[in-house]
């Protein structure tokens, strides 16, 4: 196997290579030895043996009296036997059967008299007695090699005599953090600082595999201080993981490093996120160059690094769990790169549909939503919308189905009502995702989810949502339930330092806008028209962002002056706010849908107590007999 | 809600009205704040919001310059814009948004000459720039209340500047183990002590679910002891169990002591085994009375207490996993219990087949070869050989499908084949039971095993196995495959104290028998016509014990003289062994399974120096060509 330099080479290759390029090397697990009561969970090195029986002895199962059978026999209802004193003795349960004794009769079968016990019945040999061995014999396999101890496993261990297990010993893994940017986590990094939490990301994922994270500090970019980093974990570790800085070129200085110590398999997977990784090996020991983005890292520690550690610890890498569905949208993918694209699922009434996440590598958040992943081979450009494709689960469909997807326009409140659903049943959850109003409707028609959130205006009669609702759903099954009245307003500095009075004064302002199809956008576009402005005047009229904390965020970080939004947001942020407009913001749901158990439950929550005290808290909003329908 | 003694309440309702009552107590989850970093696998007792957004500045998504995007308008290929050095900033990726600049250009696309730097192409505003909250967003809410934190969620909190997570206190579980019999596990415990194995078992079960046990030290079975020590763990704990001895009525001490400081709300359920179950609470803390048996407790754990530690962590309880099976015996059941029957999982041809284990509620290694659990409610009388039913895994179906059932007779070589196969391939196993010759020979014959270890002397002809087979597969189904030749003989005390020279001694001697169907059975009728002895007049004939080492543990513990076994069974137990013969110890299988990967994996072992070695090791094998089919 050669060394090749930012390689391609495609992902099932590089993952068998590298196994094999490893155990080349000799790579092998630890053994240890260590008390029973400490190895749950733990896999057993070699086959365990008891070495006691168990129980260790012949032991009375019932209360009653111990006895040779034989002074039984013949008794019957008619000619019952009579015992003297010293034919038998009295045991409990547990008790050691006694010298010369081989059977026992349960209390309830001995009738005393004055001439003596009687017994009516004969005993069988070996009756109620618990006999040696009964559970284990000394000798017996109690467990073969390569066994996770369950807690029943630790039980037979020690009722086997076996105190001590031998196990595989969990692979302590080095995580080296590098890059100059990079820092740990904070509440007030600086700027062009960047936060350093992959490293807690890849120990969980460590974690979770058997394995033993440690982790080390943030390794500054020269190659001596790396060099020395390196070699310090190698002495320490049973494998490391070196991770990148974001910027490109950057984890050269590691390849040099490795090549100069150990050998370099491959640096280039053709997988999307995860390209930069490097496969290499110093001596036994594993060495993974991990790129700097968390979700890279992330499929790369899943698909390459995981496969190391069971092989570690002589464990199968479980079959991916699999189930079909229907994606909603268009996936266009590189011909060069099996691609890997987190999905949330809805469970609805036309089965489950796939909607594709932010693909960016950045986005750590796209992993804590995704409910699955879409695994776009190497020599596929993408999948339609509408395709029936198999994903790979990542939480069991079970808890997806206990799930309601609600999407359309962005408001902080769909999220406070999920948090009072899970508080209420921690089995159900909310998936929001914010795509517009506009893209809410065409979600809910489609079926790819069963609520949306929207706060459309009709210009012409400045009546909001209802015509939309007509018009997309002639048939008249789409229905408007009321949620809440919400306040827009432009969101400005805190101090209002522009000195903004109105919506006219955008037109000397640096202005972040929201993005087309969203309630906010065509509130925007309205006024616009109204104010008699000129949209190619403005400044930031094509700068968009997704959401109303988004455009606070960057009014809030100056980068811009003004923008559209809602007061809570404005709140969050601590920016001045000039309100406009109330607009009411409904819920969207079809017709056929209403009476699913988890839309009821939801609108329970919605009509509750706990959710106007929320909103209270959020500020800006107005309640107006939410959950019910509206006449369309 | 009264307190009933010895009630015989129904599962469910117990179930529901323990959680019930506790709640009504005012049992409450406590609440705790730790560093993120150590949150993996916790769950969040409140909803966790962004502190900052992520990222918290601007930042160039690749290397290239940073400029004012208007200064590029009007750019196309034939012509260019030309900059000067102060219109534009060099910048890496992950540097911040010079002041002034809203787009990054790449690289690759600015052409440097000597009039300046060319650009061919208008920038759009905001290109290549990973904006402000591109992942999270300061305020938004990251994780609802009740989520398990996912290593990809431990990023999410850094990012977004959490770095204290508040989380579900693990509740902490005292176990107290009571008992005057009842000792810590050791390798040489006395006559009439019993193992205290089941506070691991507990624990184990505990930490599992989320829960932090706390095992004290046995306790003895006095009232005053006992009072004291609850009361000592109530002070300590969140809950605790109560362990009882294995005597009836040795648990009223516990409801006596939990009636004068709590109440009890049953002490008796409807289940088998765990009936004796005590469902208490002192105060807001639940305390479980737990039978000694260990296969009932871990069942009124699994049934009574997981519900209690779910709700304290507002986790709802997995939907267990069900599958169907056919039942290969018939398994009878008491009207007055629901019972819980483990029984192992064999994948074959016909489907899967569920062979009931011993349900002894002794018998721990039940759970350890459990592959699910048999449900009988309380109103079926057990169900009939042949029954389609539905049970629970304990284990997932493709490991279920990845073992190669074997059963018939016993021989530890069976075992030390499945440990070679498991260390060759940890992704395999073999699961063996010992059912005896005949009845391994009926397994195969109807499908619910793929294998059998058969040694059957044709007495007629002295010839092994062939003509059972040629009756039992009459159709020339039935392949049989030689194995070894071992060595029968009597197994008696260490140096021999009663001087037993042959088979015919056994008469004068405390004999141990093997179960009828057994090929040593078989064998040993055999040598007693041979011998012209009676068997009437044999004492212990009638004690049967189902394996080589049942019978070897009864004659090394001094409660029988001789029993007829393998030489590998005498050795393990430092027996003398006075051989007797050499039989064939064949495999059987039927001829449609021969080519099943598994069997040919199985059977390559079989060949193997490995699997030489070990018995060798064993001692009173003979190897002739195993693995070959013999002809019929």
């Amino acid at each position: 196997m050669k060394y090749e330099y930012l390689t391609n080479v495609p992902l099932e290759q590089a993952r068998d290579e590298y196994l094999t390029f490893l155990s080349d090397a000799g790579m092998e697990s630890r053994v240890e030895s260590i008390p029973v009561t400490n190895a749950l969970g733990r896999i057993t090195s070699r086959a365990v043996y008891a070495k006691i029986c168990a129980p260790h002895y012949n032991a009375a199962a019932m209360d009653g009296i111990a006895l040779a059978a034989s002074k039984t026999f013949g008794a019957s209802e008619t000619t019952p036997v009579t015992l003297e004193d010293e034919d038998f003795i009295r045991v409990d349960t547990g008790d050691p059967l006694p010298q010369g004794c081989d059977a026992v009769v349960m209390l309830e079968d001995v009738v005393e008299t004055e001439k003596g016990s009687l017994i009516y019945a004969p005993a069988a040999p070996w009756q109620h007695i618990r006999q040696i061995g009964e559970d284990i014999c000394a000798g017996d396999m109690i467990l073969p090699s390569y066994t996770i101890v369950s807690p029943a496993a630790l039980g037979a261990m020690l009722a086997g005599g076996v105190l001590e297990a031998e196990v595989i010993a969990k692979p302590v893994i080095g995580i080296l953090p590098t890059g100059d940017e990079i820092v740990p986590p904070s509440v007030n990094p600086g700027l062009g600082e960047v936060m350093e939490f992959n490293s807690a990301i890849f120990s969980g994922m460590l974690t979770q595999w058997g394995a033993q994270p440690r982790v080390y500090s943030i390794l500054r970019d020269d190659l001596e201080t790396l060099r020395k980093g390196i070699k310090t974990a190698l002495g320490e570790c049973d494998g490391i993981l070196i991770g990148a800085g974001t910027s490109a070129g950057r984890d050269d200085y590691t390849t040099l490093i490795l090549k100069e110590i150990g050998q370099v398999l491959y640096h280039g997977i053709a997988i999307k996120p995860g390209k930069p990784a490097v496969l290499a090996r110093v001596g036994t020991k594993p060495v993974l160059g991990v790129p700097g983005y968390p979700v890279s890292g992330i499929l790369v520690l899943e698909e390459l690094f995981k496969p190391v550690i069971y092989a570690l610890l002589r464990q199968p890498l479980e079959e991916p769990a699999l189930c079909l569905a229907t994606l909603t949208k268009r996936v266009n993918s590189s011909l060069k790169y099996r691609e890997f694209i987190r999905v949330r699922l809805s469970s609805g009434p036309l089965g489950l549909m796939a909607v594709p996440l932010n693909r960016g590598a950045g986005v750590v958040t796209s992993f804590v939503k995704a409910d699955a992943i879409l695994d776009v081979p190497q020599n596929a450009e993408g999948y339609e919308a509408g395709s029936e494709l198999s994903v790979r689960l990542l939480r069991p469909l079970s808890q997806i189905k206990n799930t309601l997807s609600i999407v359309g326009s962005h408001d902080p409140l769909l999220d406070e009502a999920a948090d009072i659903l899970r508080r209420e049943n921690p089995a159900l959850s909310v998936a929001s995702s914010h795509v517009g109003s506009m893209g809410g409707i065409l979600a809910v028609k489609r079926g790819e989810a069963i609520m949306a959130g929207v706060h459309l205006l009709d210009t012409d009669t400045g009546v909001y949502n209802k015509s939309y609702i007509q018009r997309y759903f002639p048939d008249g099954d789409g229905v408007l339930l009321r949620c809440v009245g919400r306040i827009q307003g432009l969101m400005v500095a805190q101090g209002n330092p522009l000195g903004v009075q109105g919506f006219r004064d955008i037109e000397r302002l640096r202005f972040v806008n929201r993005q087309g199809g969203s309630g906010t956008r065509i509130l925007c576009d309205h006024l616009i028209k109204e104010s008699g402005l000129d949209k190619a005047r403005i400044d930031g009229y094509a700068r968009e962002e997704f959401t109303h904390t988004a455009v606070a965020a960057q009014i809030a970080a100056g980068t811009a002056d003004a923008g559209l939004g809602i007061r809570s947001a404005a709140g969050i942020y601590g920016l001045d706010f000039i309100p406009i407009c109330t607009e009411e913001y409904d819920l969207l749901i079809k017709s056929e849908n209403l009476s699913l158990p988890l839309v009821r439950i939801f609108l329970d929550i919605v009509k509750g107590e706990e959710f106007r005290r929320r909103l209270e808290l959020l500020g800006g909003y107005t309640l107006n007999m939410p959950g019910t329908e509206i006449e369309l």
